[in-house]
């Protein structure tokens, strides 16, 4: 594959952050097919003048390169290897799954893409709404140098800091080596803030002393304050969140890795799912500590 | 207390915290007492005109405003009220103690304080050896209005961040807090690298993706390079800083409070004290780990 303004690009999974990554790309002057679920999630693509496509194996006959971005691994699984999936279809194409999925998936993906003369990346990504939104995504890649290559020009359209990990499966080791830095960090930070709230402190005067010191970082200085002013709205899902944590262990427990941090924090949240708290933001773990006032 | 340029200082306890910020207290032009139980600490100081003095009752009876920093609980105890201590001669005197200790206790020196006509402050500070050497602490003060406004201007000599966070015993809260976020972070610093050893990742690549995200802050990107050169020296005892998680933890139990992230790592860090890890610094948490590479 040649990479010019004329390469066709076919984008599967149209909800908060692949929508606005598609827009990227066809923004960006690609032609470009959509798949989703669910039609109307494609609706403002469509009249911008994507064209909708009625299943995956669809999008990647028409397509150079296909991405993906989708839910679980359940779905990454149905999208690409199903009867009417991606790789029932693509033939010589440049394939990128973004979704967070798991490491054993993607390297059999990329084993079967090899079968279709495709080559895959799996590229998940870190940045949320926002950095969708502004195409500031910090993107981790796994695959082939030479895919890489062919690929970085479009993962560019979407992500500022794009970086090739090592061979398939490397990108999502890569991502859950993030979510497990941030599932203790989050339980620390809620855990603090608690301690003050019952010690009877004054939550932002503390912020301000402790924001900028060693205990300073993303989850503290940006979710803490949210956390803070009572608000537990999703800059991303609690219940998306536990599928990476559920992913990070398995992987682990393979690895004969013990992660007892990872272990409680998954268990914190796993609660409060049950709660039915799976759709606010994971600030919401603040909620798992039964502070008194 | 009318400060002024002549306003005498006491400074008790002299390690490298304490011999640091005693040493801007002399470069400003205050007339300088110090104790230490080891005198050879204060060699440099009384070099440059520092005075030296016996017990820690001597330096409050020739003082304006007695600052101390020692290590536990039990030496702020003992330098503050046991016999030749601070309050046994202080009189109408500014007293503030700096060390990390425990809020009860910060109280109780609080209230003997006033039987001396005398105003404490808890003063602990974030930032370390960097932060002492260059005068940028962040200091955290619980007291008086009227006694944080006296002792300002010597703060100011030592941090730049002094802020007060209520009556006493409210600085080493916040102190308190900060510890608590910390320990579950650096907790999860070290499960993200284990883990991205184990799957047989490039560590500074994981690191540059990682570490400008959700993820980054000053453990990640400061003591997580730490962890990856190999470079377990303390910037930050261990054990240190498992007395301020112990502190911490029974802070939290009086009001009822369970915190299992603050829990499960004061338990690894024991662990590490027991095999004999205690000096190194806190990013030698990465031991407790057994990755596979």
């Amino acid at each position: 594959m040649e990479y010019s303004k004329k390469t066709r690009v076919g984008f599967i999974g149209l909800g908060i952050m692949g929508r606005n990554m598609a827009g990227h790309v066809l923004a960006a002057g690609h032609p470009l097919a959509v798949y989703n679920r669910s039609r109307d999630k494609a609706a403002e693509l469509l009249a911008k003048g994507a064209r909708w496509c009625d299943t995956p194996g669809d999008v990647a006959a028409q397509s150079d390169v296909v991405i993906t971005m989708v839910g679980f691994p359940r779905d990454v699984e149905e999208v690409w290897l199903g009867p009417d999936g991606v790789l029932s279809r693509a033939r010589d194409a440049l394939l990128i799954d973004m979704t967070t999925s798991s490491p054993e998936l993607a390297r059999r993906i990329a084993g079967v893409a090899a079968t279709r003369h495709c080559e895959a990346l799996d590229a998940p990504v870190s940045g949320g709404e926002i950095g969708a939104r502004d195409a500031k995504l910090s993107i981790m890649v796994g695959g082939s140098e030479q895919a890489f290559a062919q690929a970085l020009p479009i993962l560019k359209l979407m992500g500022t800091k794009v970086v090739r990990q090592g061979e398939a499966g490397a990108g999502q080791h890569t991502k859950m080596c993030n979510q497990i830095v941030i599932a203790s960090t989050i339980m620390g930070v809620c855990e603090g803030i608690a301690y003050g709230q019952a010690a009877g402190l004054h939550l932002p005067t503390v912020l301000q002393s402790i924001g900028a010191g060693a205990a300073g970082g993303f989850q503290l200085n940006v979710l803490g304050a949210k956390i803070i002013d009572g608000d537990f709205a999703p800059g991303f899902f609690i219940e998306h969140f536990v599928k990476d944590l559920g992913i990070a262990l398995e992987e682990a427990k393979a690895m004969e890795l013990e992660l007892p941090g990872l272990a409680l924090s998954r268990k914190l949240y796993a609660r409060l799912i049950e709660q039915g708290h799976g759709r606010l933001g994971t600030q919401a773990l603040y909620k798992s500590y039964g502070a008194r006032a």
